[in-house]
């Protein structure tokens, strides 16, 4: 079941330089291993800007809800979800 | 080149149906040999409504500009553009 | 799975009446269908307005989608989706 | 008399972890007293928000005023209030 | 119970004048029974708008949906709904 | 001369709690003050927020600019300002 | 007593011009006559749009509405209301 | 050449009271020079904020932008820049 | 004097297609005229969208107004006006 | 390939001032090489704000990602993208 999330990352100015760091290697491990499993199906920056657009495909909004708040960088993020589904015309086995 | 694009479809309560549905068949068909050609990358169904989220894979922004501006469709449309990019800690050759 | 529904009905004011009365007969005949079914789990008016707060048990993004569009009013409709889940700490049975 | 009260908890960054573990627990154990009560009949989560949609039952404009200013979270959510009533059509004993 | 009912009215330029006033003329009937029987409280212009801010004392939240929407100018109004209660500085008889 | 004010009042987690009490005390002892003397009509809280519906009767726009400011919670408040007249249909005295 | 009003006019595309040069020929000469009488004190355009930012000066704000209303160009007007005073700092008697 | 600039000023509650009021006079100072030489044609206060309306009278846009980044205040205020004309109709020389 | 202006164009559905032609037409020839007067200095696309950016250089706020109110598709256009000024850093002699 | 990026900057009000001025200059040179090389085509200043609208020539998304991450006030702005193409009616040879 597909989803999209847009997400924003703010991280304030004073925070610790070495501790960001470290929340960032979490977050790029924990993202690699949920893109392997296919949850997190695909992503791309938005230009000039500190977020993405994603597309995660779950078994269930709780599954979905408990992926996103395990993500390193949450306390950080604004997040907006969108519930997707197969087009009708689509003729691409990677879009249902 | 990648770009988000989100469309809402919006015909008049009074439109002529049968004039919508030869528009409708002509933006299907239009639609499938952009997504053969790989231009329309990905399409889904925002749930619930008469809008979708659609990945296009251009040669530049003019290119995109005369693919959008020839969708038999556009005069009943509102358009988003949003330019996107490969993320960095992307595994996915799916997504550049 | 749970999804919260908001609907704001918009009919035109010259709309002819006998049509709409037919259309409003069949949405509450298939609402009360849906109801019995439990998919329309819960329905409740906005006070002072033509419009509803709505919770939907379905088993997929694509058959809400489905129900949703197949509504007779839909096309009077504005609709914003909410995906839902269970609180982690409800003791309350129905809303899981 | 039924409203739908949606809260968006934001506690800040760098606020004390044991300070806020004692609010969540005092908030739990508040919630789940009004639950059995009857008065805060519905609760769910908002997929990847800290969020949530609730249906309170009360008595009047008053009651539920004193009810939500006791949540030992108020001070760090913000809240939208829209007052409910029975929708006609329903068949389900539990909307009214 | 109070409620602030904030009323903006929108007739079409093209709509026809007599029967505009018909349904002006029944307004202000069903108004003044309502501000006799103590339901509609208060009433003000907004300076400049077609557009007024009422109080209201119902029994529940369905008294005033009933009450609101059987004006005969509703068709015509955008309405904003606000909850109130007394405020506990108040000294003053009325706004209980 | 008739204005409605809503102020929303916003008192930062981290303010002294014994100066935020003398400033509530000073603020309900001028409110008082003031509703005793006709120039703050009415207040109302809105159900859930910490914010509220006010009725200012003052000889000019001067005026009322002068005892806004001069609230001991002005500086913790965001308002706004709508100028109100009588209504035409007012049957009530107090509405002028 | 000062306000600021600003108009936004929006005479539809198909409204008959005779009839649209008439209303313009009336407001115009009711503009003059409440400039000349010192009600109207300034009235500027917003460069590029069919809109203006005016000043008034008004008795009271009962007065201000039925001089708005009896704008022969009302009916196609969107109207932005804020009250004025005299700054504390202004040397410009006209500011008053 | 004429301008309506819309100033905010948000002074923070922990800036220090010394240095806020020898910036407050330093921009009186400022203000009542620029009025004095008619470039800053008409100031207004709007009713209970700490806001103003202002009518600038330049000789070119970039001159605008050099005064007002001169204010002393400008680093605690929020800016909306509106550029004006004379009014057709206007009867009013000061107006131009 | 440079000013940005963003154009929005939105032409009924239903309007006739003859006339339509024909007032694009006079629209591309005054634009180019203005354009070869140097005026009309820059003019882009917005990608997907029937809207422009522009940047004009301008005499006074008044010329600029005269000259976008004499645009033969002005009837159909939503403006957003933006004064501009030379960049302290640009080295860059068109940019002033 | 043609983007318009409007930039806001944003520096707090207690931050080091020396550390600004450094991160201004290396800003400035950043720029500057940046317009000498064609890339940041444009830029100008909005009236009255510390904001700019720049014209920006690049190979691609990414590319112009890669140069506006790489500002030194890139952590103090917000930015708004939005693509562009030659205008069809356009004569100048700049814009495309």
């Amino acid at each position: 079941m597909l989803f999209m999330v847009e997400m924003d990352v703010n991280i304030p100015l004073d925070f610790d330089e070495q501790e960001a760091a470290k929340i960032k290697a979490a977050e790029k491990a924990y993202f690699q291993q949920l893109q392997k499993a296919g949850t997190w199906r695909h992503i791309w920056r938005k230009i000039g800007l500190y977020s993405n657009v994603s597309i995660f495909d779950v078994e269930s909004n709780a599954a979905l809800h408990d992926t996103l708040m395990a993500l390193p960088l949450y306390p950080f993020m604004t997040m907006k979800i969108t519930a997707l589904c197969r087009h009708p015309s689509s003729i691409h086995d990677d879009d249902r």
